[in-house]
């Protein structure tokens, strides 16, 4: 690493996000078509049109995976970016454009990785449309490219991974040691009204809540008994799990004991604990000492990320603010560095 | 009180529900309509008719207001509750039923005070389908009863405190300096189906999100500029809203800038300022150290109070569990006895 000569650690930014122009036509083809999905419209409708120095920074730094991204990282002492497609993905799209689209996403993320593998890492795209295709997408990256790790962007129309029909991408992930990032998407139209008419429905708390509920679904589904060396990881300093965590395991037991619904089965743990040992928790748009500190409690500070969010979070004084956090050299190194290394299997 | 005798401080519960018999009829004949509600039915709908013990403990305890409640409070060292008439209130029912239900409701809160004057006190329910008549109800259960706050159960058959529409009630509020408790309701059928078909929309998670997103858009529609002096209160650990603190403010800055939507203006102050200036917090449902002692960092200790939310969480050593947690004799006396005593302005 360039810039790390003089540092006791790299630090390492988790959860970054990228573009490829092929998957910015599709989108624009999406958002083209009649009666398009109201959050997906609302979210990247606006970043792709809207004149506001916001958006077009956005949208100019998600398609770059070069000079000016990289210089963004050294203005902000990032050393290394993990990144992953950008929420959606290909989500949005149908079934077989998903599927035939993804593995070129992959192979350009692979491509940007190649030219700058000293900055660069990155997680597997997936199309959750069709699970058999994104366990045999994770086999093809992890066998072609050595990558080590895979995102999901929330729901996909509407659906959750607590479905089974979606579990064959959970069993090759545990088989394969990768985790799976579940990141935000916009809200799905069965929930977004409430968010939406009041402006609430982006980063500012609807996608929180509703990456909290994904990843609920997930653990009360039984997801963990079934896979139990499985990994996730959630941003945004867990989107507020672990602040639940006691509300969670106690209404969990007392749902489960109230018979009240054929979804809420016992599980071998409480939620808290597949949430402690089978999630790590990234901070990424959570540049906060309290919040940190907390998750760090809750969560062990072995199990706790860097990650900036950029571009949707670019705040190039972030590194510094965090550094001023009350941590011990080890935590720090942990925290911006170890826990990265391990998590997605990096070779600094 | 007659239990304080031993005591450096009472411990006063503040977010504790209580049922009539003709608020359980009217919401049967709600109930036994065609195309009710979704979240209700699954909610009062359960609790009403199933042969559970939960459920049949919690309608047993929500229409004692004598002896089988004292003998509960006593068991768990709770000295004074204050009452709340229990969610939905009469916020289920059509406007007319609602507005000459009410008042029947705060007089027998009011007879029941009466009859244990150390033991209980309680919030004024309100119908806010019609604001006017709830802004007269404020003034007479104040001028006729000494009440000095009131509960509003989160959104109104979809409609939110947000909308104008509603805003004399908080201007009757504000003018007799009445707190409002903005209590959980169940999920409206805008946002209900991602979290029920999963089992996630009731206290475990759906109710936390959508009374947090009600407070948001409480606070970003500009209510607090409007009426500075209006002071609310949160239970649940304020809703996690503490916990999102930091994004909120970044989110919220960012959104403005951008110019996204029509409902987020700018405000005099950042989203966090006005939690910590016209919120207090409760930490019913949430008897855990690490989340109280963050939300006292956050809030400050003399905006923090206990609750234990009777009968749907009833735990008689939570009390004792709380009494545990690291707080010096000053912040817990502030927590069980002095906030509550303030913001409720009670008479002990």
């Amino acid at each position: 690493m360039t810039t790390s000569e003089n540092k006791p650690y790299l630090r390492i930014a988790t959860e970054e996000a990228f573009a490829t122009k092929e998957q910015l036509a599709l989108f624009k083809r999406v958002l083209d078509q009649p009666n398009v999905d109201k959050g997906f419209a609302h979210l990247m409708g606006f970043y792709m049109s809207s004149p506001s120095e916001r958006a077009q920074h956005i949208m100019r730094c998600l398609v770059d995976l070069d000079e000016l991204r990289i210089a963004h990282m050294d203005a902000s002492g990032i050393d290394i970016q993990v990144l992953a497609l950008t929420s959606p993905g290909a989500q949005i799209m149908d079934r077989e454009t998903a599927v035939s689209f993804i593995p070129n996403a992959n192979d350009e993320l692979a491509e940007a990785i190649k030219r700058h593998p000293t900055r660069f890492a990155g997680m597997v795209a997936l199309a959750p449309q069709d699970p058999a295709a994104s366990a045999k997408e994770l086999q093809r990256c992890a066998d072609l490219y050595g990558m080590r790790s895979a995102v999901i962007n929330s729901h996909t129309q509407g659906e959750y991974l607590s479905d089974k029909k979606f579990w064959p991408i959970f069993e090759a992930a545990e088989a394969l040691n990768m985790p799976i990032y579940l990141h935000p998407n916009s809200l799905p139209a069965q929930m977004i009204d409430p968010f939406i008419e009041a402006g609430l429905d982006g980063a500012i708390y609807g996608f929180g809540v509703e990456t909290g509920l994904h990843a609920l679904r997930i653990i009360t589904s039984g997801v963990f008994d079934q896979f139990p060396n499985l990994k996730m990881v959630l941003g945004h300093m867990g989107e507020a799990l672990p602040f639940w965590a006691y509300r969670l395991d106690y209404m969990h037991n007392a749902t489960v004991r109230s018979k009240r619904y054929e979804a809420i089965q016992p599980t071998k743990r409480k939620p808290s604990e597949y949430l402690k040992e089978n999630f790590y928790i990234t901070n990424s748009g959570v540049a906060w000492g309290p919040a940190l500190q907390f998750t760090q409690a809750f969560m062990g500070t072995d199990r706790v990320l860097y990650a900036m969010d950029y571009p949707y979070q670019y705040l190039p004084e972030e590194v510094d603010m965090l550094e001023q956090v009350d941590m011990t050299p080890e935590v720090k190194r942990q925290f911006f560095q170890d826990n990265a290394v391990k998590v997605f299997d990096l070779k600094i």
